[in-house]
């Protein structure tokens, strides 16, 4: 049973499948890794249930994002093995007058303020999943890590057609992101064990919406093995993996 | 009671609302408005249950659909009477050969298929809503009317600063036009009235989704005393309302 | 001698060279080719001296245009060969209120009129180029062909890494399309023979720039025999070449 | 006579103006600045012949370079006087891998190289116009300062309908700022004394063509001008000018 069917109407269980939605795309030859937001503002800075954790951290996603930690670091080890090109996005600090901060300020007023900026701070990657040196970190102001960002043109250097999106939240930077990967027509896989968000309607749901429309929601088991298949080296004259696996050791 | 509140687990009715989420943000002054894909295809070609209408269109939303019309309809007179610029989305006609589909193809093996050309056509704007002379109409082959367009371009050159988005689907084509237009920092208004989808869950959680992240849900009542509020003729010196008013007639 | 060489100014002759522009960059192995507005607004309807077909072709640039041509047939015919995906841009017609014209109309306030729809039309790619059914007709309304259409994506699915831009005018949509290819990290030749302007200076400072920064300005020969050494069939799964070369008999 | 006099060829002053180039497309009411990357790689740490400098800088532009400064500050004083945001851009230290470097590296083997990274850096914005807090600086990997950055969504957020770009090169960052703000429909400026470039006939054809087509080429004092009939306090609720001005004396 898929996590979305107990928040699925019974009428909604009968039309999908009439109309061809959530067949398996597949995934290609020349896959990249993007893993979305895994930060101290989405986790908390200590796995503690949700309603715990916001009181400081108002974005945490709680005792979800600490469950996605091991599998995101299996993801990552069968990912840099084979030399796949790995993307972390996150965000970036405010100004003080939060300038940057456009349309978000004006949907979530604490978002307009400046953040404290503490040790760790919001916008770190959690230390469990830090990337390495060969990984590249798209930093970004919007939901989708394309947005405003050279991502698309980094892909397009390295000759990607797939992407594997795994991250936060599944319902806002997930998703946006997913939207624009499969509107640039790469094949995309979002790695549902490694896919968190605050809301349990939300997650189950949009993981849903892309499996029916943009993408293939996999196990994480299903990925690994996709990902043995790929040639190693692809990626190797543009990366320098060698340096990194030795600096990271 | 919003519409999304039954698809909600109880864990997410407590978070939500910790966290600042869901707040009105407002529209600006200078507002536009954009019908998403009310075309045959997304409608079929008249008021029929959807498990009916799917056996010729197959991406219709059936009755759904039909209920949105009336309230589109006061919508489209309310914006056209104060002069503010009305923008279309809809599909273009496959190539033969499907080429032009893209990721569509992969997660929907009939959307590869050229459909059959009939009439009405799959991608033409209901004619219960048609536009007119004075409205324009952005082809697209993605799911945000922004992606691949030149929608933006148009937006800056009228100096707008909100989009009043409705159409189909909430959880398709709306949605993926509701983050582009976020991310542009745009203020958005989703009518709820007029927005519709085939997926029951999929409407509503993914009305929640938007009015918690990125745009203001609002009854067609609340869009158009809004509507009312603003300055006629801002767009005068661009957009010629007048000959399409009388052609229209 | 470079076409440029009588346009450069003596101190520019000692500086570049030592700052190490201007070197072969070398195509990939997937190229597609981009045949930039060659239409009748460009070229005139005929062969004429260019102030004589300014007089009707407000946009023309006269021989030149013609000139260009029979090398282009040279390119279109060795890549079609091939199964080498060919794009075209153009532009669009002008709404009557001249509204989609933006930016244009600022710079040039005949261009914010609508241009007399006779035939041929100014948009339509000249006849002794005409594009054929395999071919992909990209409608723009800006400089560059990348510019709010969805041409990117359509170079993502087919995984190009290589474009080959010709057409005109050279400082112009040409130009612009050149640092959009060079900007998404595609390689990108400028064939000379098929690359043309109405100003002197402009076409060969252009060629110039392109040359020392973003692009191998190639002559026909060389690229021909570029095209000669691609695998045939790398796009047969996504463009039915075989259709189209039967249809164009 | 304009600076591109001397680098047209007969034919050239003939054939334009006939067909409506260059005409003055005006600036509009709520403008803002950007000063495209005025940093030591393209300036030298300091003010010698561009053959000299060249040798430390490879892409320095030498004297004209600092030419370039003192009108640049006086752009500077009239726009923070105004409270008129002022933007930035430079580019982004290379990975030592050079993967981020993308295009750069195939027509240009020392881009590829990652450069020393010394005092100043040659990203650093010269010291004498350097940014204050109020100014918004955009890091960027590509020719035009709207290219994978967040530019664009800044200016909406802004109601920005004017821009006024200098800085360098005229023929490289400068030229693909002013296309790709043309092609948003941003009315445009380019002050010749704050522009500059290593050639002087790339720095005089592309101002030509700017004009002609995208931009209207203005002189500082006409540009002071203009600024001095902006409204001041236009952006005052999105951009703290106050405090920066203070801390900046």
């Amino acid at each position: 049973m898929a996590i979305w069917d107990e928040f699925l109407s019974e009428n909604d269980k009968v039309i999908y499948g009439g109309a061809g939605f959530g067949e398996k795309a597949g995934l290609g030859k020349r896959p990249a890794v993007l893993i979305v937001d895994v930060n101290y503002a989405f986790c908390g800075d200590k796995r503690e249930p949700i309603m715990e954790s916001i009181k400081n951290w108002s974005h945490s996603c709680g005792e979800a994002a600490w469950d996605a930690i091991p599998p995101t670091q299996k993801l990552l080890k069968a990912a840099r093995d084979q030399h796949i090109p790995v993307f972390y996005s996150t965000g970036t600090d405010s100004r003080p007058d939060g300038f940057d901060r456009g349309g978000w300020s004006h949907k979530n007023k604490r978002t307009g303020k400046p953040q404290p900026i503490t040790e760790p701070r919001g916008n770190d990657i959690v230390a469990e999943i830090a990337p390495i040196e060969s990984d590249i970190v798209i930093e970004k102001l919007k939901p989708s890590a394309f947005h405003g960002t050279p991502l698309i043109g980094f892909l397009i250097d390295l000759g990607i057609d797939s992407l594997i999106i795994t991250g936060t939240t599944t319902s806002g930077c997930v998703r946006a992101s997913v939207i624009d990967a499969f509107s640039q027509n790469f094949k995309v896989g979002v790695v549902e064990e490694c896919t968190f968000d605050r809301g349990e309607a939300s997650h189950a749901i949009n993981l849903f919406d892309m499996n029916a429309k943009y993408a293939d929601v996999m196990s994480i088991d299903e990925t690994i093995a996709y990902i043995d298949t790929i040639e190693k080296g692809l990626f190797d004259h543009k990366i320098d993996f060698q340096s990194a696996a030795v600096s990271s050791m």
